[in-house]
């Protein structure tokens, strides 16, 4: 048995209902995921906007973990309650303290099965680059977006999010569900080796590290009068070119990448970031070297509860 | 100058963004949508739930529209309300009355650009008869469900829906939004030549009459425990046979069909069915000829109001 204890998230959006479906099953039949003997806590992050249908109640759950919210005694968001709530059941420093936090995600770009790691922690790069080593995922490095702070998994020592799409917001579809078996599968087995002392690391970490992110063109109603072009659907991790289109309006006119050779889009048209004003984020592909500050501070984790 | 007035709604649900940001586009530029020089007044059905992106806020208003609800005065629920709104002001007897309306839906369901037509109104089916020259769309014919009643189209003299899909829930998408103005014209081009009495009718009309709707397997906490089968994805209008894999579970298991042959289904996993207990809808596919009764129902429409 592992020293290590994970916190397996999933609903943290309440119409992401892949995971969710995938969780109750696994509690009905605990052999439906293989955990590498992994101690693990499944649970639902935001059951009433589960049972609702709907991305959140009050406020995104998944922005709630800022130390704005955290630390506001008068704040009632239903969010930002549940937000405490998780922390103090299973927080590094909660009744049932895990290590670790996987947060489970669907979303409606077509980003495949992929990792989101927020920042630089050593922890979170090594236990990308054992799953990058294991399944090849592409990772979005989420950094210097002072917009969108407060992500559940910064409240861990360490953690990172799974994200799988496309799909529709609500939708059970079965080989969403696979490939979230297969992901998550992957992060247990790569932390039950951190346990077992058993690691493989690769030499190298590819990382898509965020640049910027574009909002739609808007009208002087301030309303997105263009949408995203046809030829840029499904491009999430390719690489963009000068005169890249971008956008197309209705009268038929197109509005085209102007910017550096090479950054990556990603998130392209993501139903919910509409309303955080991003049409798709661009990012910088990097290989970064493996460091034994990462290896150590990942083996280091069990010693901190 | 037709003498018929149509009503065209988008966003009855708040959820489904692109026929209204069609319509946004239509009120800037009047010219990019060809109206045949027909009478229309161009709304958004549901703009509160619209604005906060849900189906809608207390019930949904594409169910709203029931005598039972109609004739409750101290119901309170904002779609009902609105419902009554709508009538009021675009009715058959309301201030701006309208002969006909055109209700313009999304769907997360493969149902490609299709009509749906709400029981057996002779003018109804003279609409369909005509858009479906024209284009050729699928029509699905709805009736005999007494669990889903209250549609808005019901409730002007004449009407129906456009239904086009897949798009996820919340998300602008350029292709259908070209299917949505593509079909939203031929439906106005089909009115205008009724005002103009230059009709030109098909000898049938192909209709997919309503025959039952299937639910989700479910567990004994009343979950759904297995999802659409990854070969009936997508297989929306495509006739069933006795053996297709309709169902499949976690374990690896399938539930089969094993009813009537020939029956079609529809509605394929639409994400918002799920809380009506809906997983598809079954539809037998019938041949029928247009008749006069309903080219007399259509032409007398004008005189209605």
């Amino acid at each position: 048995m592992s020293g290590l204890q994970a916190l397996i998230v999933a609903g943290t959006h309440g119409n992401e209902v892949n995971a969710p479906w995938l969780l109750n099953q696994w509690k009905q039949k605990p052999d439906s995921i293989t955990t590498h003997d992994l101690k693990v806590v499944p649970v639902i992050g935001n059951p009433l906007a589960l049972a609702a249908g709907k991305r959140y109640l009050d406020r995104d759950l998944n922005r709630s973990f800022s130390p704005e919210f955290l630390g506001d005694s008068s704040c009632c968001d239903r969010e930002v309650l549940r937000a405490k709530e998780l922390l103090s059941l299973y927080g590094f420093q909660g009744s049932t303290p895990c290590h670790v936090a996987i947060d489970i995600h669907s979303t409606t770009a077509c980003m495949g099965t992929s990792l989101v790691v927020y920042g630089r922690r050593p922890a979170d790069l090594a236990l990308a680059a054992l799953i990058q080593h294991l399944l090849g995922l592409p990772v979005y490095l989420h950094e210097g977006d002072k917009t969108q702070v407060g992500f559940l998994v910064e409240s861990w020592p360490c953690g990172l999010v799974i994200e799988i799409g496309p799909v529709p917001q609500g939708l059970l579809d079965f080989q969403i569900i696979r490939q979230t078996q297969l992901a998550l599968e992957a992060c247990l087995e790569s932390l039950s080796r951190v346990g077992n002392q058993s690691t493989h690391y690769p030499d190298y970490l590819i990382v898509h590290r965020h640049v910027e992110s574009i909002d739609f063109p808007r009208d002087l109603e301030d309303q997105p009068d263009a949408c995203i072009h046809e030829s840029l659907y499904g491009k999430d991790w390719f690489p963009l070119e000068k005169g890249t289109a971008l956008f197309q309006k209705l009268d038929g006119s197109v509005i085209r990448y102007s910017g550096n050779d090479s950054l990556i889009p990603v998130f392209v048209n993501e139903a919910s970031y509409a309303e955080k004003r991003i049409a798709f984020s661009l990012t910088k592909r990097e290989v970064w070297l493996v460091n034994d500050e990462w290896k150590l501070s990942i083996n280091q984790l069990k010693s901190l509860v």
